[in-house]
């Protein structure tokens, strides 16, 4: 949406959404697209798309002299050019899901799609045509990723598994960046013997305003795609806040950390497996497993029936007694400090309910409400009585990715023991020898 | 706790617990009375305590030289000295909640005590004597945090405001560390027209630990509380993990980000009001509210039956119905990205659950589950449904400042026009104009 005042200019103009525009200054011409302003965008800067694909967001200022070109020829769609691709380039398969990356404005209704051929993507972001060719595109949801469910993961993991199989070097996964992070855990753990890179990606800002992250992250992801050998699941997205580099973060090791900022998704308890820059350098700056020959499995059996806790001040640990009644089969508490719950006074105390949990055959994992560290759960006594009743340390997991395991294991177990060993032996980099302490952001 | 190599060598040398010894290697000769390894140290490292009161952790080697000195004379408390008060330095009241902060071992039991009268606390951290002098000590609980509840909170405030009334300077409140951030926000709301600065500080090590923060975190703290014209609630804790500075963080605007670090508090969508360093400087680095002349209020009114629920993929929103069945009060929803939850499959969309949750009279709260940034209900449609069934938007507010916000809010009115007005609007710094980038930390 523009300003009242750049709506009053560009009817004064006779200009609409949709025409082609000359913006000019004392130095510098620029033609282009006019294109709607989000509701999120400064609504006094005026975006254009260029002829090479790229937005561009120009401050207005009555200094500015703008005017419409090709009278009366204005584009009602999303001008799509045939890309060729090229065969020689590594064949990646995109699979998207939905979320803000790539979309499309439509003119007539200013309202967002998403694009999904490869042509589309190629006029999005048309520096991919030198990097990669696309195997297959394919649109497997059309979601807000807030709206992302247990059924989608599993249909992501099939789709990747068999387009790894089918002969694709790399599988690219577009997806909102509310939940990816969940999504990067599940598929983590459900696919496993991987022949190729496996890369989330998204964009914080759409891909019709001048911020956009979309470009880069597209570009990068495509890199590691088409040039790594890294064998693992993880999320591509921008490194910073400026448009230098971004980080292939494990995807067990992950998490959106803002709600704005394109820098959003940072690393937790493990550096980065590597930093890839648009000119196709990629530093790698951490351990990590490397393609492996043969088939990819996607072991997909999950148990949806779990729950997300956290442990407060004046929190109320009933709820574990009612969800277990509804048929919950396993919780994740997250715990305050090293490992803690309230334990004080009868009616709070969150141990009898956790005893009961436990006995009844539900297992119950702990793990660091503070985002960043590990769990101890032997310092204090507090942390001792939740061992006592039989609660599993949830270590340097991330809670978000402790859910995704407990549902994962849950799918392939019942037996108390044998959940309890899964969940604290390190099955794919979500459980970390040593905490870094160079990832904790000061 | 020692290794059994340590263990055996000291038994060989007939050392035990509370000993005075001393330690040589090639260069130098430390001596001080042995003191236990917690069980999170380094088994090792021998901690001595030494006679300035400092302890020290001298890594164990073969090549050390050990003895025991003043065989027989074991000592079997801590010892304590008498501290002569100061008159002429500024008069600051402590007040003792529990947690690690100047806590003491008994050497008979291992046990940790806490300190409570002046001179144990002049003991443990000397340098205190030369800042400030104490007005009063009083321990008003001793608990680890994770057991704090909201009358404690009231016991705290009130305390507080008694002291400043009473001519205190300032109030210096140990507390544990896991729910420190909690209590903080809590006092920022119960306390009003300050004529002093109210500090929360504790310890993320114990101070019979070699790397015990104790002391800087306890200097600082009196810096603020005896040279500073800050009237507001804060949180003054290392600002790193090197023994250099503090950060004085306001009170509703800092989060225990780490489970270990001693820089485990950061501060949230706004830059610490100061930075403070163990030589008296104090640098403001921040806007923030001056003391204030007249009567210090303690506004306690507290609504305890709240909620802070999460939500995520596959979340149960009838948590929610079940909640307010058992008489809850008001809901903070952890929603994603810029004001998010699950909106698609009739079973597990929050919205309707929301919807008949306000229209019975129960406010329900969003904040940001990525914790850093600021809500946006407006960009996406999924956001404008939480607005359009009557969600409030929590904007930047940490989920546990508005968890906090929203129980003191209930606990003055009904009202739910009042409440939602008093929930967005910025009462003591909660809610930032501008969110600032570089609190972001990368």
């Amino acid at each position: 949406m523009y300003s009242k005042e750049v709506e009053k200019f560009l009817s004064s103009k006779k200009i609409s959404l949709g025409d082609r525009i000359r913006i000019e200054d004392s130095k510098t011409s620029t033609d282009g697209v006019l294109m709607p302003q989000t509701e999120a965008g400064d609504p006094n800067s005026i975006v254009i798309k260029l002829d090479n694909g790229y937005n561009v967001g120009l401050k207005f200022s009555r200094g500015l002299k703008i005017k419409r070109m090709e009278g009366g020829k204005k584009l009602e769609t999303f001008p799509v050019r045939k890309f060729e691709q090229k065969p020689n380039l590594p064949k990646v398969s995109l699979l998207a899901t939905g979320g803000t990356i790539a979309s499309r404005i439509d003119y007539k209704t200013g309202a967002v799609h998403m694009a999904f051929s490869p042509e589309e993507f190629f006029f999005a972001v048309p520096q991919l045509a030198d990097l990669i060719s696309f195997k297959e595109v394919k649109q497997l949801s059309n979601i807000a990723s807030e709206d992302m469910t247990y059924e989608i993961w599993q249909k992501i993991a099939t789709e990747t598994a068999k387009e790894l199989n089918a002969g694709a070097h790399a599988v690219l996964i577009t997806h909102g960046t509310d939940t990816m992070h969940f999504s990067s855990a599940a598929l983590s753990f459900m696919l496993q013997n991987l022949s190729g890179p496996v890369i989330l990606t998204g964009a914080q800002r759409s891909s019709d305003r001048g911020s956009s992250d979309t470009v880069i992250n597209l570009i990068c992801s495509a890199i590691i795609g088409g040039y790594s050998d890294i064998g693992e699941v993880g999320v591509c997205m921008h490194a910073e806040n400026a448009d230098t580099f971004c980080n292939f973060i494990r995807g067990t090791k992950v998490r959106k950390m803002h709600t704005s900022n394109r820098n959003a998704f940072q690393p937790v308890n493990y550096s980065p497996i590597a930093k890839v820059w648009p000119n196709k350098k990629i530093e790698y700056t951490n351990n990590y497993r490397k393609i492996l020959k043969g088939k990819v499995i996607a072991d997909t059996k999950f148990e949806p029936r779990i729950s997300l806790l956290k442990a407060y001040p004046n929190s109320d640990p009933s709820i574990i007694d009612y969800q277990i009644k509804k048929g919950v089969k396993g919780f994740v508490i997250e715990a305050t400090g090293l490992g803690h719950v309230p334990t004080s006074e009868k009616k709070l105390s969150w141990i009898p309910h956790i005893k009961d949990a436990v006995r009844s055959g539900v297992p119950v994992v702990v793990a660091p409400q503070t985002i960043f560290g590990r769990l101890n759960l032997n310092v204090y006594r507090n942390g001792r009585m939740l061992l006592d009743v039989g609660a599993i340390d949830g270590q340097d997991m991330l809670p978000e990715t402790a859910y995704v395991k407990l549902g994962w294991i849950l799918g392939h177990t019942k037996n108390m023991e044998k959940i309890k060993e899964l969940m604290m032996k390190n099955l794919v980099g979500e459980i970390s020898e040593r905490t870094e302490l160079e990832t904790f952001p000061v």
